[in-house]
């Protein structure tokens, strides 16, 4: 941390500084220049973060230099992790698709769109029962009938269940069907069902919030990882900007950003971020290229009649493609489709 | 609603829109032109929303003209509302203070921040018992004791309290303290908190999110309103935007805007909104002259020592500008500084 | 400027930094911690930033701590300036109303608007000959034509006339015309036309570029400072952000936030940052509350026959309340309504 | 267009547009709704535009259906055009690698990035003259002495040259030496510049506004097709949002948005949008395979020593990996890497 006081700070107010920082157990380095002083600190971070020293007389600014999460970070986990869901990995050696219909409406829809998903090669199956929709007019979901659904989808096909919570009193009885627990990006700073998810002992994939910095979004991460959850999957969904051609502008660069700092896989949503069905195939190219580990797709039999984002699921004439595009385009990137499907009982 | 035909459309696709519309109980005006046809429809906002017109072959645009808001919109109750919390109203005819620490953190600080805000002209007291934070290593506040602390206050110097939840399972207990609930700015698409301080018969005070447009903003009161609960006040509290001169940006125009769109009562944060001391009186002053129903502000003792937000809360020499403020400048407005104490019992 | 070294800095790289910025003639002040080392300079700002120390070996990141920006900073020049167009001031006791067409589109309708401005107490005349338009099928403004229709409306009526450049070439003759020449929010980062206004010798108006930061805003007044004039006004018309409702969002923080860092005015466009009729009222009122030294207003006889935002200028019903705004207000302020008429010849 | 009436719109209103969209030579057809009524207009848009139809009385909003842009749009020229620079083709069957330094600092430098440029693939040479700086204390280019280094540069390698003018009055001295000319992201709305390079008869690279919408983006190309001059080649380099971990925000989505709506050939900037070396490789990765028909990439000898952008410049041990990028994506895209060399004279 560096401490820059303003120009007419005192002798008395770096030395309060200095002497609140030694309290805390850190070394203070002070540095006078012409106009201004500059303070370096060397210590607990965490600590420092609760001294409000951007509070004490004589404080132009606080600037912080090491970074405030520690579990997900990359710097004492220099390796990258590999997350598996069921016997299926997230990794930096594989690319993982994860596909399905964005709400689960009825058992045979659930089931079509899971057989559409596996005829691309996806391995993991999406798939909402708990919708949070801007209008209070909207379908919400099924609830735990649709949990039903997927988990009879999941006993036909095989696949491994992704699955959205959104309330943190609903987290043990999703956790009960779904092999991994997704967090939407309206709930991405609700630290109640972050702290909930990281308690309940399923891989949990956290979706960015439409206007969380990459910061912020790590440190919603590390809610989870502090209950003892390091199971997690980052997924990049798009972020909120003035263009409005796209629904969300899909932040690419954000996927090399966060490999470097975190420790975590992150996968890539083509069909949310844009939320137009001509986008999906080439933002799907973009993420696999960029280096993303997986992606998460909508697909629909029947998208005219989705309850839920028809217009940006992919139809039966896209799978070829999406399945010719994951195939193909990994080798290039040292990676292979992840397979890895449970045993079907 | 207005659907946009893409030029490939087909006389097909027209009437099977019409067909759809006309099922659910509206009605479509066809308007053909030389390049496209557009389709004009009358009936049910709600109902057309679960249609998925967009995902129809050869529908280029789906374009709202009525407001997806009912209870919340003025087109069918064109009077502004007063929301009274104790006998404190918010409304068109008064500018209500609501001032306090942003955390409670001791009795000791907590009654004397409320004596600065009533002090300079406060009727209600704000103060936060459980409070959201970025850092999951940053005080989280005190819960059901800061609670306490709050009645304590209240009892004492007979001000409402207004004070933030942040769990729908906490709704009931914090309302059994609280006069007012607060649904903070990440919690603002929390879809079942919206739903839980509905049902719970206090007055709510919901922020708008960091990144909602006036319009999500806006549905997400019409959760709370769904719910039976129309006593609601919106707080314009700063969005996010490129700009990192200051915390976040106050939209300022959104008073009025929002005015014009909705019979709630609007206030604004001028403490959060701008993150630093030195801009709270200024935005205090635009915020009442662009026509707001008032204020919430931080105050507190001994600002470089508060757990949360210090750099922003006003201290002791900042109280009789600002009460200079609320008490001058609401009059040129039409308006004056609301009153009405509960009694101290 | 503070420099932070990444952990796996050499002792080497540190050096390098450290003589490097030495033969600039600067001091390096090297703190070690834990996990990284600090070096704080201390010397000459723009000397540094040429130096392009973030491209060094070992260099994490490389962080300003003074502006950049020399001669419109409040640092060396602590007392705020009056910039004077005409005989009318623009600076800190006053509040100076500027209003006119958007655009000049014939001498009845330009004469009928400076009528109208100055009724509500303008004593500057804004008007545009030359429009920047998004489209090229827009009108875009009368050119020299326009200059001379709005000489021949401050003969007749003694308002001094604001207008914009839009070319570095046209600069001379715009500024034959003109009392104050304005830089549009497209060209906020047109440096060759800051640079030619800078040289001509009359005031300018500078306007935010539409996605400028603060900081960047004013290092394009410093380009026209840096050519020897220091006559600028600062004004403020909004920011693009994610919000639609309204054009742009006006930032209304930045008045006070530019104000303390630096010398020059600031006003703002209640009529651009809107783009709505409605909310210009409103707006001019928070803006004089805020703190502005002044503002600008479109007015136009018949709005709905203007060849250029229409919508947004005020009319002839708008003006009572308009004059009744800017006498009442600015009093509250310690303010008064600038006056300062040019005597008509 | 569709006009969508006020609810307390009077019958009047609605003739009195019906006229006037009658006399500029359109067709309007009313659909009267419960609560509203709707205008669907036919004709001109550009007719309809400057009768500020959003000013008429009675009138609550104004929604355009078609593009305003014509000569760019795919509408009426559904081919994706290849724009020609020397012999090199940008278009749809290819990838075109264009490298070299950011700015042009000496003869030396500029051939030594010429040479790296053109081992990774590259068939044209970028490199500033002109640099428009946020600084006025900072590297402003070498202006003509730059422009002869780049031809001399030429000479000796073969490469075309693409070089950025900042002002209208240069463009004749540059299409002199130029084979391209840039306009940069700060001039995308200086419109004397956009018309100025439309009539010289060089082709032309359009960066996008850092916080262009892609319609003013593809508005900005009108003006410069309205001139005469359609061989325009769209940049995408990075919008301006909130986060701040990367310059700007790639918008990689832009690429088939605009290649859907535009004819023009769409190349991506990985270089400037992240403003990070480490990020120029996996956003070429993206770029390509997004469907951009080629990138611009900036490429340094000694980039510690760069006066311009040095963080962002590629080196020596870069080029292999980029040169392997260049030649094995492109084909699963159906594109070859384009070629095409000038013969050296």
């Amino acid at each position: 941390m560096v401490i820059v006081m303003a120009p007419e700070a005192t002798q008395q107010d770096i030395e309060a500084i200095v002497g609140l920082v030694s309290r805390a157990g850190g070394d203070a380095f002070v540095s006078r220049g012409v106009n201004r002083t500059i303070i370096g600190l060397v210590g607990d971070i965490a600590r420092f973060m609760n001294l409000n020293l951007g509070g004490m007389s004589g404080v132009a600014e606080v600037m912080r230099v090491s970074t405030p999460y520690k579990l997900v970070s990359r710097d004492h986990h220099p390796e990258r992790s590999t997350v598996r869901v069921g016997n299926v990995p997230i990794g930096p050696g594989t690319i993982t698709l994860i596909a399905g219909p964005c709400a689960v409406e009825t058992p045979d829809q659930t089931l079509a769109a899971a057989r559409m998903a596996q005829a691309a090669g996806a391995t993991l199956l999406r798939g909402g029962a708990y919708k949070p929709r801007t209008s209070p007019y909207a379908f919400q979901g099924l609830g735990e009938a649709g949990l039903r659904i997927l988990a009879d989808v999941r006993a036909e096909t095989g696949l491994p269940i992704v699955t959205e919570v959104v309330d943190a009193h609903d987290v043990e009885l999703v956790a009960s069907y779904a092999d991994m627990l997704q967090v939407g990006t309206r709930n991405a700073q609700n630290f109640g069902l972050l702290q909930a998810v990281g308690s309940v002992g399923k891989p949990v994939m956290l979706k960015r919030g439409m206007s969380a910095t990459i910061e912020e979004w790590l440190m919603a991460a590390e809610y989870i990882a502090q209950r003892g959850n390091l199971e997690i999957v980052l997924c990049e969904r798009g972020i909120r900007t003035f263009e409005t051609a796209t629904r969300n502008t899909l932040d690419i660069s954000a996927v090399p950003v966060v490999q470097r700092l975190a420790h975590l896989p992150v996968i890539v949503d083509p069909s949310h971020s844009g939320g137009r069905r001509d986008l999906v195939l080439p933002l799907t190219r973009a993420a696999i290229a960029v280096g993303a580990d997986g992606v998460i797709i909508d697909v629909h039999p029947t998208p005219e009649q989705a309850l839920c984002d028809g217009p940006q699921a992919l139809v039966d004439g896209d799978l070829d493609e999406l399945g010719r595009i994951v195939r193909e385009l990994p080798p290039l990137m040292g990676r292979t489709l992840a397979t890895g499907l449970t045993p079907v009982a």
